[in-house]
Parts: structure tokens; sequence; C-alpha cells
């Protein structure tokens, strides 16, 4: 089934305990779009770049299955640009710079041709441009995602509550779900946001993997235990690549195939954080693919007669 | 198969941002015979108790299965005895006081009807005194588990290594791994801690589940996602207890099994942490178990066709 995701295409400058780059591709859309095309044919983005950014960029996400028709290009203007240090735990990080760019006037423009989309990414925007587009689609999608952070809860609250009303599911890290429900247990915290709008609530915890609430129900996917964690950029959208990219390509919103998309997402984004910004993904073939998935199924498989 | 488990048995008095409690009964020893005797009928306990310990706590582990024959009551002396108080976030600790008392020359005596044990639990103790059980052992027990804690590894590592090298399992939290590796990925940490003797290397990490490290393999038991976390204490050796208890029980040390026992440690250490001190230990019921078990079945489990 066809799939639309929204978010940034980007320029990230990054440094680790490993090394720094100069200004590398990034984006949420970018590596949502990498990801999800692991799964399924085709992703439509809808975003936004200066004429600063490279063709060759798009030439190569266009090669991936990337169809970049719903991608601005400003004349006179510059791609958003984000800077960051990570600390030596990998698990936080400073924002060095931030220049916004063409994202501060970016009017969601969707092709005719993606109207048909029946499963919408909502990678990580401002509030507004997410609801603008969920608004846009002339038929409601089969399926929503929605990502989002910290930030803007900091300061519009509010609208990104309005947003989550429109939503089927929202993908968010353990501290922001403690800031949006005001709760520190994370199963009430789960509870308190799907009364908020998602009937889903993905909560992602790094290294320790993330949680799927559902109802009275939870599901643990693990993470992958790595020898080094290179670059963490990029991992929670590769994740939600995965995780919609798989829904879309098998058209199943079940309890059951949620399940298994938190596994492929998951699987993709222990491939992300391998490498600096996108390389990983680039050249990820799917065979490593299957051998990492089997790699899951055998980290928590066991056998209990009860 | 028949389990004897050495350990402190202490008086604990803790603060929870949920409440605080006066001296009751607490210990590495206490909580690891609570818990494996859901699984096993029988646990042989090496301890050591002050004159001031109420024979009505005795009463209660032989009551549960406990076998206090290897427990010595020393007279005009005092009971080991711990407080702290926990953070918000219950991951985080200070201790208030540590009054060691009979500990501080505790001689662990082994009794004749004990030396027959094939599953041997060294609870969180001094080094050198856990080296000397396995000394005292006639037969080496099929498999012996460790545990320890950071304490131990700032005052006396060399010590803690030469113990280490008896050991065929070794039961510790990341930041203990950490330690004791010098190394902060936990897949780089585990490799270099068996290398220091164990074969199996379990670290715990608290409400994120514990990982089992063996050979080129890992296994992910997640930590059941609750509502509240009352009591954290003693959760570490309730989950030794249900690992070596359910081991003892098949008489099994497969990976596999192991995998098994990890889920039971698992499971009972999630009812540990819902009351204070061994309050809910003492209540639970092998229903209340099984049911728990299902639950940790239904976290983790998927059906992925690769």
């Amino acid at each position: 089934m066809s799939l639309l995701t929204i978010g940034t295409v980007a320029f990230d400058a990054i440094e680790t305990p490993f090394g720094k780059t100069d200004k590398i591709l990034g984006g949420a859309a970018t590596y949502i779009g990498l990801s999800a095309t692991k799964l399924v044919k085709k992703v439509n983005v809808v975003s936004v770049v200066g004429e600063d950014f490279p063709v060759e960029y798009i030439t190569m996400l266009e090669e991936h299955g990337v169809n970049t028709k719903g991608l601005q290009v400003k004349k006179g203007e510059k791609t958003f640009f984000w800077s960051g240090k990570y600390h030596n735990d990998m698990n936080t990080r400073d924002t060095l710079d931030t220049q916004l760019n063409v994202l501060e006037n970016f009017d969601p423009i969707i092709p005719e041709e993606y109207q048909d989309c029946k499963y919408l990414m909502l990678g990580n925007l401002v509030p507004m441009v997410q609801k603008t587009v969920v608004e846009r689609m002339k038929n409601r999608p089969k399926l929503i995602v929605m990502d989002t952070m910290n930030f803007w809860m900091d300061i519009m609250m509010p609208q990104l509550k309005e947003t989550l009303k429109l939503v089927d599911v929202i993908s968010i890290n353990d501290e922001e779900a403690r800031q949006l429900s005001e709760e520190y247990s994370l199963v009430k915290a789960a509870k308190k946001i799907m009364e908020m709008g998602p009937k889903f609530v993905i909560i992602k915890k790094g290294e320790h993997g993330a949680l799927l609430f559902y109802r009275e129900e939870v599901f643990y996917a693990p993470a992958l235990p790595l020898e080094d964690v290179f670059d963490p950029t990029g991992a929670g959208d590769t994740f939600a690549g995965g995780f919609i990219g798989y829904l879309a390509a098998t058209d199943n919103i079940s309890f059951d195939n949620m399940k298994r998309a938190l596994i492929h997402g998951s699987a993709l984004a222990s491939f992300s954080v391998e490498k600096f910004g996108t390389e990983r993904m680039v050249g990820l073939t799917d065979e490593e693919v299957g051998t990492r998935i089997q790699q899951f199924v055998n980290l928590v498989q066991f056998d209990i007669t009860i």
C-alpha cells in the first residue's frame, strides 16, 4: 500500500566520541524514507530544501525508491541545518546550532498523485504543519503515525495536542512520554496519552528497546545489544520508517502485525547507528535485513510450558 | 535438585517516595530463599544473625521451605542492619546507615547435610566469604552463581576477581558490569567478564530487563512494565533466587533452560517490588506466578516468517 511521509530533509553536522562530520545528509523524512523503502517499494515524501541542496542527494533518494515529487526546492534559500554533539554515553546530546532556513515558512503542498496514500507518517516537524498535512488529505489515510519531540512540547504543547487528536499512533521516547503525560511511570503515561487521541502508543527507550501500548496490552521490542553505537542520529526516524514501511507493505494494522512492524523498525534502527548519518542505510541489503530480523527472534525467543 | 544459598539475613529500614518502614526483614539470602522456594521445595541457607533476630522470622522462613540449619545465631551480637532512601526515579538510592555487626567476623560453616547440594548461589557478601564457601564444598556443585556489588569492586577488586574465577554464572547490574570490565558497551563488558571466569554473564538493567550472555549468544529478558514500583529493595536477589531456583528444580543448565530461568527470575522480581520488603513474596501463590509468567510470554512473543 502507498505510503506518504512528511518531515525534514536537512544537513546535519555531527560529533560523537568516534569522530565528527561536516555537513552531511540528514533529516527525519530522509531517514524515514531510506528505512521504509527497505520494506515497501515507494515512499512519497513531502518536504522542503534550499537551492544549496545537492542534486546527487535527490538522485540517491530517488534511486532508493523515495519519490521526491513533493520535495520543494526553494530558490535563494538555504536548507535546514542542525549540528549536535553526543556525550560519551551516546544517550544525551547538545545541540550546537539550528538554522531553520527554509523550514521557517514551510507550506506542505501535497502532489495530487500522493492523495491515494493509505499510510501517512508525520515525521517530526512543527505540529501545525503536521496538522495541515492531515487536513489536506482528501481521504483520511487508513493509518496516521506521528513522531514529535520535547522541543515542541516546551514551546507549543496546545498545538501539539491538537495534532495528536488526529493520529492513530504516536512514537516518542520515554522522556517525551513523561513530559507529555506528566506521569513518571511509562504504563501510566501511555494510558494518559491514549486518552489524548492515539489508539496506539510507542515509547522508545533507545538502547533499552521500545514498548507498544494498545488498550490493556503491551508489547516489548528489545534493542539489539551492540558492541558500538557509532552515531545515534536518525535512529528514531529509521525506527519509525521501518515500522510504517512494514505496515504499508503488509497492509495490516492489527496489534499482532504492529508487533512485527516494531521488530522491523528496531532491526533497521540497529543498522542506522553503526555508521555516521545515512551511510549504513544507503548500502544496506535485503539479506542483511533478514539476518538481523532473525537475530531479534533469537534475542527474545524462549519456550515455556506453563 | 538441592540448592544452597549464602548471603545476608538482615534488618532493613527503607524509605521510598511511597513511604517508609521501621526495621523489617531483609537480606540477600532472605530474598533469594523466599524467591527460590516458589520453584524448588527446599533452599538451604548459610548465613548469620544476632540474638536480636526475631524467632518468628526464622519460623516464617522455615514454613516457606527455607532450611535455616546453616543460619548461625550469635549470642550477645546484633544482626546486620542496612538503611536506605530511594530517589524519585527509584533507580538510585542513598545508603543512610550500614551496621555490619555479626557480618564482621562471619565464618560460613556448611552443615554436613548441605554437602550434597548441586546448585550453589553465592548471594552478595564479602568476596572472601563467598570463596570460602566454594572451598568448603566437598564436591564442586554442578552450577555456581555469584552475585556481588559495586561496593566490593571499590574496596577489594583483586579478591573479588579471585572468587570470580570459581563461578559459572555472574549476576550483576549494568553499572557494576561497566566497573568490573572497564568497558561502557555491555556487549564488550560481557566478553571481558567471561574471560575472568564465568561462562555465563547476566547483566541486570532494572526496569529495562536483563541480558544473558553465553559465548557469542545473547538473550534479552524484559522487565514487566509496571504502573508503580513500590520498593526495589531485594529485586535483584529475588531475580537471582528465581533464576537458580528454576535451574535447580529442572536440573538442566543448558542455555535454553537458562533463558527460561531468566524469565522466572524476572517474573518473581516483578512481584517483589510491588510491596515493601518481603511482604509480597511471603503471600505469593503459585497461581499468581503462573499468570505472571504468561504475561511475560505475551510481552515479547511475536510471530515472524522470514
